[in-house]
């Protein structure tokens, strides 16, 4: 398996602390040692840094750590090889482009049948992975739904669910995905989020003994969600989703999810 | 107008010393202040550092520079923007991917008149840039020749040198396109290119008071291209591109080119 991360903020954040105790996860607290990947949004542009070897080791993981780089929405993943050797391409978050924008998503999970259940022929994989398979299985559906337009926000996204809950039925599929404006998660057994807003307080990673006064480093209209498979704090309340729930974020914010 | 640099390498190798060279002049010992991105190779695998600051100030370029990451294909530009404004989805080289491989371009030069004169319809800009539009008129005219099915290497390139000299007619179109495999180069008006084989030699930036003995960091079976705008040693013999020429390489040596 392999561990998820998010983020959507209505104004450019920085997600070193929730990245910080992830990276832990990949090697050194947590077992994910098969390479890690982030991936930012500036407008429309992203810039995604990955490494096939573990985050905890990682010099380029260090770095961003270290280099605080502000963005609304933030997709990272770190990853325990159970499909597709341990090689960049099959490396997450996959970013591709549809309708003019970079969409990009990264899957926590394993699914059998996947080549068989999820035929491509417009979004080939690179890699050999069920979860890039899965992300261009996902394009094509959308490609031939939807085709050179893109549709209304809803419209999309409900498409979207439907897609994940029928690729769920193949195992576990735990999804994050994003246009850069809208933040995407379904869970297939395991996601959880938070929304940080004003009175802002402490958190303290589980991972890392690192503790941060979000008071501190935001503005009283700062509205931040971070998801993530499981809590990264350990003194704050996180929301855990449902079997087959889904969430649509957007400037931090939940603006819809399945009833 | 903007620089450009590649390499291909029949051995993973590090373009340290080109890329610190070329970084200077953004900004420095060069007008190229409006961003910077490098696309490295590993297999099927790429991954990107790009930054839409001058390369001479930015974090990650001092991080790439100091960071040897060894590929067999890079793309690397410097940005002096004169379509599209700065920021990160347009800062290049882009990526997009075609017949299960990602397709890294980058370009020099400038286009008049792209839009109407190079109509998009599957493959459609995230930025603004002639440049990236370009690209995806590049990729649609692949995928109306083709289709789904990847051609023959010749039968590829020649076919994109075609359309390359269509879209030269624009302006100035110096263009680097690669697979991970082969590296094309077409030159509009300003491509050197450079190959290092045994008996390897010192060499010297121009841009930078550096010197590398390449005997102390190659076997003598390495091979390797680089290609660039201009030339970044001047105590070697750079070959210039003609107008209109091009050159295909594999594994660090030429393996076709324009008659």
């Amino acid at each position: 398996m392999c561990e998820l991360l998010a983020m959507s903020a209505n104004v450019p954040t920085d997600i070193c602390f929730s990245f910080s105790g992830l990276m832990q996860r990949g090697g050194n607290t947590g077992p994910h040692k098969d390479g890690w990947g982030i991936t930012f949004y500036e407008g429309k542009g992203c810039r995604s840094f990955k490494d096939p070897i573990p985050s905890a080791e990682s010099k380029i993981a260090t770095f961003v750590t270290e280099y605080p780089i502000k963005s609304e929405v933030v997709i990272c993943h770190i990853r325990q090889a159970n499909s597709g050797n341990v090689c960049l391409e099959n490396t997450h978050p996959f970013t591709r482009q549809m309708w003019g924008k970079n969409w990009t998503y990264a899957h926590n999970g394993q699914l059998e049948g996947f080549k068989q259940a999820l035929p491509v022929s417009v979004h080939i994989p690179v890699g050999t992975t069920d979860s890039e398979h899965a992300f261009c299985w996902l394009l094509d559906q959308l490609h031939f739904k939807f085709g050179s337009q893109e549709p209304p926000t809803q419209a999309l996204f409900e498409f979207v669910a439907l897609q994940a809950s029928k690729i769920n039925t193949l195992g576990v599929f735990n999804l994050l995905l994003t246009d850069g404006d809208y933040l995407f998660a379904y869970c297939s057994n395991n996601l959880h989020w938070i929304t940080r807003k004003a009175p802002f307080g402490e958190a303290s990673l589980i991972d890392a003994e690192v503790v941060v006064d979000f008071k501190e480093v935001t503005t009283s209209n700062d509205i931040v969600t971070v998801v993530a498979t499981q809590p990264l704090t350990d003194n704050e309340q996180w929301h855990k989703m449902s079997p087959s729930a889904w969430h649509l974020f957007k400037q931090g914010q939940s603006i819809a999810a399945s009833r």
